[in-house]
């Protein structure tokens, strides 16, 4: 095997054999986060903030319909008007970032000594507050990979984007999933993982880790990017459970139980929903203020966006600026779960989103910034999860939102062992045989309950003995 | 029981058992057939031909961006202009009917002597040539059952609206599907099949057939409508095929076996489509004329947009005018059929139409108007299908499009028994079984393949031989 691969972890038990041996020591964990921070170094990029209307590279001065590239591509900032069922008025109105095309997020899986292993990528974005994040294998939009602004090939595409390797690999999940519907117009890329047969070249900046070492690395604030997240919450979750002695009723070969009833439910909600979206130019938009330096909601609430100029010396391109959306770190994302007949299950709420594709998807328990509510109007189950003691509290970290977009914004994870009860309207139980099922498909579970369900997969797999109660 | 119903036919051997006794005498399909004529004479419709520019209800003069209700609601005839990938220019442009809001086509089923029976309504709709055809339980547009026009209540609604009645029914299949992406933009409707445990009472008009009383009347030319046979191929394929002694691999509890590289395939298409497609006014179609009469294509060709004045003696409103989509019966749908490992396949195809809410669809091997197309220039499998040998031929009926919208338009449904190959780029054989699974989900098969689905799902069931070649 050419090139540079981190073994699996003595913790698995499971050593290499039959296999071609590796040309680098087995690194555990720490050894791997010596690395990290060698690459931290290594891929510095210098971000700094600038009026919008400082921007070189964009159309992005106050008097503007919409922000847009120069050039044209990447991606455009325009304005929406929301209309609610029965109302003529509008409910409100705001920007958000419009991006036609289907990129790739794509991880190529392999099996050392029987155990699934990842191929990584430590990426620099400039809406990273700590530089590097740990990437999937590809992560391209098309017009990156097409090489449409010229740049460099993009490594490892050909896995994901050649049919005619069949044989030397093979599909695990390939899905197209939605992104931030509050923050995107209609947004997907495609969510695959493929497990190879073959060698793989690992280039630098690139390691092999095994799914257990990714799931350890996501309780770090802000290291598992959230990409990983999103691919992993696709990836069939009897394969993150592998080893991990447990059985949650996670046969791949079997549909889950209660399928039909649930879908009727997504189907019922969907055919009911009636909000009305409609394009519009910024100029339009009347709770937002676009001046000099940013677009910024009346209120100071929700989020701004604003330009920045960046430095790379990691990238194809070395230097551009380009505006963000920047949200902060208030928010929160909540899974309440419990076990139900011995099956861990996910409370789940059907959560209508301006820029989602095709109506309301399942979001987690909760799934807000509470610095956008009134004191006494917030979202249910926020004040019961964070009050939660510390021995329900399943996992709880910093995870930041993808840093080509969104500017130091990050989200509060949180994970806690509730007690089953009847939900209340639009939300319901699902089994994690459930999730697992509607994560093949679009549309279904949304970009915040894809990174919950990554969390909380292998929290589910680490406590065996809630399995039995 | 309340009400008059329809018992199962003697042929299926299936006495009634330990269910409530029905007070009509059993009756056969020829029985049956002669309670249709009677309908068909007591619920008259009169169609007359209109110029769109006379329509009173509707603003569709010439000089119209588009054709709309004066009291808004309803539908609307807009453009839209179609550009394909790595062309700025316009590829095609074309009128198309927007109606944005989720129907019901539903169907209330029920078990007599273990037997699963349909609830059938006869119903008239002005596209009908021959006035009533075999619909749904339930078939209404959202509009018309919320009784925004005013209008009477709709019968049977509360069993596809009360998720309240669980207990007393179940759902057997509940999903949005898409509708004829050519003509449609966007358009779904949600395709529902609840089973009672309660007495149905019912109306005059409605109809007890059990499934395969259906299947038969689908070889009857245009009697089971559209929506009928989009609703039944959602049906899961082993509840069509109870009673027919064949195993074609159809748990619904498993997996169908190579549904994740089938995925991947439908994923990797849809990623990489990017046609985009936009709405404009009426005005601006060059391709396209637009005068007092109607709204034709220049080349004669496609479809045409024309009015018609309605008089019903059996619809809540008694008389009204509307535009129509009127395609004629030219039209041509196929399916390519073999067994293979013993199971029976479909040859699909992934086909984009711009009316699509999320990409291609699968469609059947063949679905063209022939006239569409110079002679030299027809579309794969097509010369193949109208020349099979008459042992070949499966299925064989003409079905009408929805007479809701669609004048007199009707096409040749075909199901040809092939020999499986290699497929052409774009197409794929699908088993049963995966054809019976994608059904579950929204935007995988388009309204076509379920059309022919619903035919060739039975006809394969008729064939229980072949399963063993």
């Amino acid at each position: 095997m050419s090139g540079a691969a981190l073994e699996a972890v003595p913790a698995e038990g499971r050593p290499v054999e039959g296999m071609p041996v590796d040309d680098r020591p087995v690194l555990d964990l720490d050894a791997y986060l010596r690395h990290l921070e060698d690459d931290r170094e290594r891929m510095v990029a210098t971000v700094e903030q600038r009026p919008l209307a400082a921007l070189t590279g964009w159309h992005a001065s106050r008097d503007r319909d919409r922000i847009a590239h120069h050039a044209g591509g990447f991606f455009t900032v325009e304005g929406i008007t929301v209309t609610l069922p029965g109302r003529s008025d509008t409910a409100w109105d705001q920007p958000i970032v419009v991006q036609d095309e289907v990129g790739v997020l794509g991880i190529i899986a392999k099996r050392f000594g029987g155990t699934l292993h990842l191929l990584m990528q430590h990426k620099v974005e400039p809406g990273n507050r700590n530089g590097v994040q740990v990437s999937p294998t590809v992560q391209a939009t098309r017009s990156n990979f097409m090489r449409v602004h010229g740049g460099a090939a993009t490594p490892y595409l050909d896995h994901f984007r050649s049919p005619e390797r069949a044989g030397r690999q093979r599909v695990l999940v390939d899905v197209r999933q939605s992104e931030q519907g509050s923050w995107f117009f209609r947004k997907r890329n495609r969510n695959v993982v493929v497990e190879v047969f073959d060698d793989v070249e690992v280039l630098p900046g690139w390691y092999w880790l095994t799914l257990r070492q990714v799931a350890e690395l996501m309780r770090h604030d802000d290291l598992v990017n959230m990409e990983v997240r999103s691919v992993l919450a696709c990836l069939p979750a009897h394969l993150h459970l592998e080893g991990y002695g447990v059985d949650a009723g996670l046969d791949p070969t079997r549909t889950a139980p209660g399928t039909v009833e649930l879908l009727s439910w997504i189907s019922r909600v969907r055919s009911d929903h009636t909000q009305q979206v409609e394009r519009c130019s910024l100029q339009a938009l009347e709770d937002w203020t676009f001046d000099e330096d940013a677009l910024r909601h009346r209120s100071g609430r929700y989020f701004t966006v604003i330009g920045v100029d960046v430095t790379s010396r990691s990238r194809e391109v070395r230097r551009w600026d380009q505006p963000m959306v920047a949200a902060g770190a208030n928010g929160v994302v909540a899974l309440v779960v419990d076990w139900i007949d011995g099956e861990p299950h996910l409370l789940l709420q059907l959560r209508a989103e301006p820029g989602s594709m095709d109506g309301p998807e399942l979001a987690p328990t909760v799934q807000c910034d509470p610095a956008n509510y009134d004191a006494d109007a917030l979202p249910p189950y926020l004040a019961e999860v964070l009050a939660a003691p510390a021995d329900r509290v399943l996992f709880d970290t910093m995870l930041s939102d993808e840093g080509g977009r969104f500017f130091h914004t990050s989200h509060r994870h949180l994970v806690v062992r509730g007690a089953a009860h009847e939900p209340p309207p639009g939300y319901r139980w699902l089994s994690l045989a459930q999730c697992s099922e509607l994560a093949r498909h679009s549309h279904y579970l949304n970009v915040q309950t894809r990174s919950l369900l990554a969390c909380a997969v292998t929290v589910l797999g680490s406590m065996p003995a809630e399995g039995e109660r």
